[in-house]
Formats: C-alpha cells, sequence, structure tokens
C-alpha cells in the first residue's frame, strides 16, 4: 500500500524498543497541511499530547508526525516536556521544515526518560530513506500489537485516503496506547474538517475505548495535503470515518489476547451519546468479554452492562439478540443455547440491543478475554 | 458467631442452586427495627431492588429478610416482578409479619424465572430451625464465593453490629451481585441512619465497584431492632462503617481468581468523591491488576488510571509509593524495582497516590486479575 501522493515516509531501529525492532518514523508532506486532532482526556497526558495540542490550538498547517514506539514519554515531568520539544525541532531541522511544522506521537512504557542520544542521532538518519510505501510506517508504530493496521478509500475524484493504526487493542479504557493517523491528497477545508472530526472519532476510535476515557498518550489526526485538489466534503468526511471505523474495528480484533471481535450495536436511545456510551458498557464489561470468549450466549450480562451504563432504558420494550437470535424481549425468550454457543464460535460475535426508549443508534467493538491478556499484562515491564 | 439480641436465622438447600447447597436463607427480627438501604443504581435493577425501595420510600419498619441464591430474578419482566412480591409475602406469612415488613433479595444468573414451587415451598420449611448462630445464613447467601464473609463490632453500651456479605469480588463494576447486610441490636433513630447511610456505603462497598456502578441486584442494608437499647449515634455510625469497612476489604480479596488484595490509597484529592474516583479507577485497571498479579511495580498503570479517573491532578506535585517505596514525585525516582517486586508478593498490595491537588482523601479495593478469572467467568452458565 501506498500513500496519496505528496507523502513520503521513513523507518528504522534506533534503538528505543528492547527488541531491536524498528521503533522511530515518521511521514512528511511535501506541502502544508489542513489537519485535525483529538487527543487523550486524561489528566495526566504524556508531552507529545499537550504539545500537539498546542500546535493544534495555533490553527497553523502541518507538514509532518514524528512517531517513536517504546517509550511513552509520559509521567516524565519537564525533563521528559524539553524532551519532546527537541525530538519536534529536530524533526523540523532535518525535514527543513517551519518551527511547528511536526507533529509527535510517543507510545510505549510509561515514566522513563526517552533515550534522547538515540532518538537524536535516529531522526538525523531519517531522510535517508524516504519511500511512498505505508508499510514500514504501520509496523514501526506498533507496540504489543500482532499486527499491523492500514486502511483505505479512494473518492470519486480519484483523491485518496490512507489510515493507520496501532493500539494493541483492548477495549479497554487503560488500554495500551491507541494511535489513527489518516493521509489524504484530497484538499479539505481545515475548519470544516475540525468541526466533523469529533463526532467521526466519538463514533470510531472513541468506540473501542469508554466514554472517550484514553491512555496517556491516545490520538487520532487527519491529515490533508490537497495534492489531488478539491474534493466533496460529504464524500470525504464519510470516506474518513469509514476509514476510522475499519481502523477502530482491527485494533479491537487484534486486542491483547483476543481470539475474536466483539461487536455490540445498540438502537431504541435516547440518543446517539447514550447508545454509544450503553454499546461500550457491553465491550468493556469483563464478565461479557470473558462470556463471549466461553462462547456462553449468557446475554443477562448485557443486561446488567447496559443497566449500569446509565443510558435510558424501557425494560418492558428491550430486545436482545446473540448472533441474530432474540434471546429477551422485555422477558427471557426460549432459543437453541447450544446452536447459539456453536454459532459464537465466529471471528466476530454480535449482540444487538434495543433499548426500547428512542431512535438513536451506535455501535462499539472489543474483544474477548482470554487468559493470555493476564500473560501479557503480568509482566510488561519486567 | 451470634447474631446481636433478638434475631434468629435459617438456612435451607431449597433445590435452587444446581449444586444442591444451601441456597434460601433468612434472617427475622422479633421486634421492628430502624433500617437503612443502598441499592444499585443500575437501570435495569432487579425485582428485589425495586421492591425494596418501595418498602424503604414507605419510612415503615422492617422485621426480616429474606435471601435465595442461585437465581438473581432479574430481567425477568412483570413475571418476576410477581414471583418477588411472592416471595416477601409468603415469608411475611410463615412468619406472622405485617405486609411489606419483610426485604427480599435474590442473587445468581441473569434472565431465568424463579423456580417458585422450590422457593414457597422452601420458604414454608425455614421457621423449623431458627437459631441465633450467623454462619449457615452467610454461607447460605455465598454464589462463587470462596468463603463466607462476616464482621463484628461491641459498642460501648454492649450493642453488638454484626456484618454479613457476599459478592465473588470483583471489583470490576459489572461483577457478581454483593449483598451487605449489618444487623444491630442498637436502638438507632431511623433518620439519623439512613443520612448518614449514604455516606458509609460510599467509602466502603462502593469502594470495591466503580462511580457506584453495580450489578443489576447490589444492595447493601443496615437493620437495627433497638433490642440492647440506646447506643451513642456516633459511635454506632463509626463501628457501623468500620464493619462495612472490613467486609469490603473482604470481598475485594475474594474476587473472582484473586490472589491478592489491592489497595489504593488516594490523598491530595480536592475532594473525598474524586480522590474515591481515582482510587476506584485505578482498583479497576485490568492493566494495573494484571501487574499486581505478576508483583510488576508498573506505577506507570497508576498514572494512566488516575488520569483518565478525570479527578483533578497537579502532576509536578503528585508522588506515587508502591509497597511504602517511593517511585514519582513529579517525575521518576530511582528504586529498587527487584526489591519492590519481591514485596509485592504479599498478600496485600498497597499503593499510595498523592494528587497534589487538594486536601481530601479516599481509599479503594480491589484485587489482581489472573487467569483463573477468565475460567470462572468464561462459562458460568453452561
Amino acid at each position: 500500500m501506498k500513500f496519496p501522493q505528496g507523502f513520503r515516509s521513513a523507518a528504522l531501529a534506533a534503538g528505543i524498543k528492547p527488541s531491536g525492532k524498528t521503533d522511530l518514523s515518521c511521514v512528511v508532506s511535501d506541502r502544508p497541511c489542513s489537519w485535525a486532532f483529538a487527543g487523550t482526556r486524561s489528566t495526566t497526558a504524556a508531552a507529545c499530547v499537550t504539545r500537539n495540542r498546542e500546535v493544534y490550538a495555533s490553527t497553523r498547517p502541518v507538514r509532518a508526525i514524528v512517531v517513536n514506539a517504546g517509550n511513552a514519554n509520559a509521567a516524565t515531568g519537564r525533563q521528559g516536556a524539553r524532551d519532546n520539544r527537541d525530538m519536534a525541532e529536530a524533526a523540523e531541522s532535518v525535514f527543513e521544515l517551519p518551527r511547528d511544522a511536526a507533529l509527535t506521537a510517543s507510545t510505549g512504557i510509561i515514566g522513563h526518560l526517552l533515550p534522547m542520544d538515540r532518538v537524536l542521532s535516529g531522526l538525523e538518519h531519517l531522510p535517508d530513506d524516504l519511500s511512498d510505501d505505508v508499510g514500514a510506517f504501520a509496523t514501526a508504530i506498533m507496540t504489543t500489537d500482532t499486527r499491523p493496521k492500514t486502511a483505505t478509500a479512494t473518492l470519486s475524484s480519484g483523491a485518496q485516503i490512507v489510515g493507520t493504526a496501532k493500539g494493541s487493542g483492548m477495549i479497554h479504557p487503560d488500554m495500551a496506547t491507541m494511535f489513527a493517523f489518516a493521509f489524504s491528497d484530497a484538499q479539505v477545508d481545515q475548519a470544516a474538517l475540525r468541526e466533523a472530526f469529533p463526532g467521526i472519532v466519538s463514533r470510531t476510535f472513541n468506540a473501542v475505548t469508554v466514554d472517550g476515557d484514553t491512555s496517556t498518550n491516545d490520538m487520532a489526526v487527519a491529515i490533508c495535503n490537497g495534492a489531488a485538489g478539491e474534493v466533496d466534503l460529504a464524500e470525504f468526511l464519510t470516506a474518513l470515518e469509514t476509514v476510522m471505523r475499519d481502523l477502530a474495528r482491527q485494533i479491537a480484533a487484534d486486542g491483547e489476547g483476543a481470539t475474536k471481535l466483539l461487536t455490540v450495536q445498540v438502537s431504541g436511545a435516547a440518543s446517539e451519546q447514550e447508545a454509544l456510551t450503553a454499546a461500550r458498557t457491553c465491550c468493556v464489561s469483563p464478565l461479557l468479554k470473558s462470556a463471549v470468549h466461553g462462547n456462553d450466549p449468557n446475554w443477562g450480562r448485557v443486561i446488567m452492562a447496559v443497566g449500569r451504563s446509565g443510558a435510558a432504558v424501557n425494560v418492558e420494550a428491550m430486545t436482545v439478540s446473540v448472533q441474530g437470535v432474540p434471546v429477551f424481549a422485555g422477558k427471557p425468550l426460549d432459543y437453541d443455547a447450544r446452536a447459539v454457543s456453536e454459532s459464537m464460535k465466529a471471528e466476530e460475535v454480535v449482540f444487538e440491543v434495543n433499548l426500547g426508549a428512542g431512535e438513536a443508534h451506535g455501535e462499539a467493538w472489543g474483544c474477548d478475554l482470554s487468559g493470555d491478556y493476564v500473560v501479557i499484562n503480568a509482566e510488561y515491564t519486567t
């Protein structure tokens, strides 16, 4: 897969990851880009999120994003903020960009200072190998991801959107950091893009976390360099949401220890926000996730999760189905539990819930909870 | 352990639990009781919670509580509400109590109608074996608990408080149902008790769940029959909180699959509510829980969980310690990771966090996350 025109990328192993895998990468545009950004709502946001937010507020165009994996540069105090700024300035210097034209993104362990000698030395070597291939970048941003995640869309004008994301899954709100980057050669008005972006993020990437809860470093960025000329805005935004939805589902399916994708579709809600909240609350429920892992059609856990989400429900009008089979309609229904359990041995398990309280709908994604999740996370640092 | 004077109890195996263990029990007072109640905030609350709440609103005294385990009678529609009322009325009949003098509590699987023939037949046999022993009752209310949970306090006047709780642990908000019952022979003004009760529940049982999120059936009840006469109200409330705190810690320590207790003490918060929220958010973090399971002093996960809790923090003034060892003070501190890891192989792991944002404090309890949790919950119904 190639980047849209005008974008080039490089990745190398700077020695930040102990494994020696590629861990420093960048994407650079040959011209200024309109862009939109959504960062973690965490009150302990990492240096990269804090700085990107400041750059965002300036509304100036950007030209590049530099990403390191293996170290989140979070909870690193003032030194961490200085290191992040140095990383951005070094990138701007080597790519001959204006000040604050490079965004930064860091992911990995929290509470350790960045090895700046390696970062700066790596940045100097990045421009040596710029190419239009997406694969190396998509791989270099990974941490415990088992596979790179990319998605693409082509507009009727021929303009492209190429997205890539990382996130070792986990629907859990304090999951490993999630990054989502969408690059496009479409020419898009920045104000219009920024107005639409929060809604798109809410329906896509925030639907794999909970209630907008995110890690210290989470961010989603859309960057448009206009090389392919003007596009229809509505068509562009729809395509962008499709790309980001695809990536969000990939993140959920690659959840730490996951063996399958969990999809919860909520309808009949009083508002889209309540539909999303109810769907997300189901997707983070460790009890429901465990049941999905065991192919157990224990729909009572859906009732419970919806109940605690706070979304308005009319229990008498509420319905639940598992893999298309109705199991609850104001009261328990008779169904073939063995057949439903069998149907849950699929790559994707879908619960449909109608809250009976309105007309709005929303969808969230997660994964099952397996013993491997604990194994992966019990000794991440040691 | 014996109940306070004036309370008697009985338990039997009515055939609700497939295992054949005791599953139907009651506590009856020989005189009217002042009482306080806190029920789940779930919008899909079970029939027992809904009815108890109605009885509570009447402010009339109660005389008994009847509990069944093995079936939650939740998401069972109008039939479920009728069954719950029939269960209460049958208890009132056999114990010759006034209407609405018996509370009910059901725990177990959601979405199945109560086997009313067994429940009603069991209720008729309950009065045959009333005694003042707590053990049989504490055991009959268990589901996946590995041990009964009781705590007691004696006031200076000689009045007693005896508490018992069930909850197969899980700090997770959609945990298996939690019940907490405190019985006392103290004479306590009902209005004063009801005014203090929400705060006590917030600092104790709600500190083993999250943000007041609870299952469809969760409830905490304090029942005082006055047989031992008047007591000092402040002394009583302090003792009640001590008993409920003890039970809350027992619930956390007996979490499904738990091998140790996780305690998070938050100070320096802007309010008690924010301190509790931050502490609870740490205690439900599957990443932190996994780290505790692996004896991994990965304090970055505390920073992350606090950050996503939304509590106000001043990161530069923030401090974190693990098992008494300072690891963060506005920036990462040098510490002996191996020694701290060794110290985490204890029955209780304590994180102390100062948010640097105020003077309030709060504490929450959870447990580590082990692979056994998944095994327990993957096939609960099948």
